[in-house]
């Protein structure tokens, strides 16, 4: 599978999280050969947790399925992340990270800051634009319908 | 109780993570009528999880405890946040952070970057220097202990 693949999965994620009224925000982690393993979505109205993101979510459950770090995988994330989620990726040794739409606000890794280049003893490769238009209307339909 | 005295309550919570072989550091929150609402230590090699921050295991207890966001509450701990914790500090809109010893490395309140002041919509109180000294010797002991 490719990058767009993987990207369509964590994009299922968050179409999972607009129904049940999350901010749709999907995440999927993927191994050296392509397995996923793990997906997220966004859980912070349903779990009453400010940090119930879905990066942070899905970084757990990998970690737990695979006993380790995780070193060799790729995290597929539907808009940048934030400073709290770029921190998780770095500790937990995430290799790559593909996002889809740019967080202008908050985002980390690139837009607001960049939380890699300060980061001693870790890096992270960061690859941008892969469905960020159809990431992007996911929110922007998402906010516009509860105005 | 004034901040020193909540302050020993977090080297408490560092210490019994040292006691199990985790790296020392301890966090307590603390609510607007001084009643601590979580009590937290690193869990990073007892879970396999490089999440398992002290401040994001209270953060997570203090919400699931009150039922909101964290707004008036205190958070003490023994070492300068790292970005992940400081982001979810700001997340869950803890009010004020009383930390001991500087992180000069990944400290990202004052030391390393200062992510509140860039961060949109939300602002943290930053105090420094209770105990710092006992919070650094927990620190070195530790490593010096496993070198």
């Amino acid at each position: 599978m490719e990058h767009k693949d993987h990207m369509l999965l964590a994009i299922k994620e968050a179409e999972a999280a607009a129904a049940i009224g999350e901010v749709p925000i999907g995440c999927v982690i993927v191994d050296a050969n392509g397995s996923v393993v793990a997906s997220a979505h966004n859980l912070i109205e349903a779990s009453k947790d400010a940090t119930a993101h879905a990066e942070l979510l899905a970084i757990k459950e990998a970690q737990e399925k695979l006993g380790r770090r995780l070193t060799n995988c790729t995290l597929y994330v539907t808009l940048e992340p934030c400073p709290m989620c770029a921190g998780a990726i770095l500790l937990s040794r995430i290799s790559t990270v593909v996002f889809g739409a740019r967080d202008w606000e908050r985002g980390a890794l690139l837009s607001n800051s960049n939380l890699a280049n300060t980061w001693t003893g870790g890096k992270v490769e960061v690859l941008e634009g892969f469905c960020s238009s159809e990431c992007e209307t996911l929110l922007k339909d998402f906010f516009s319908s509860r105005r």
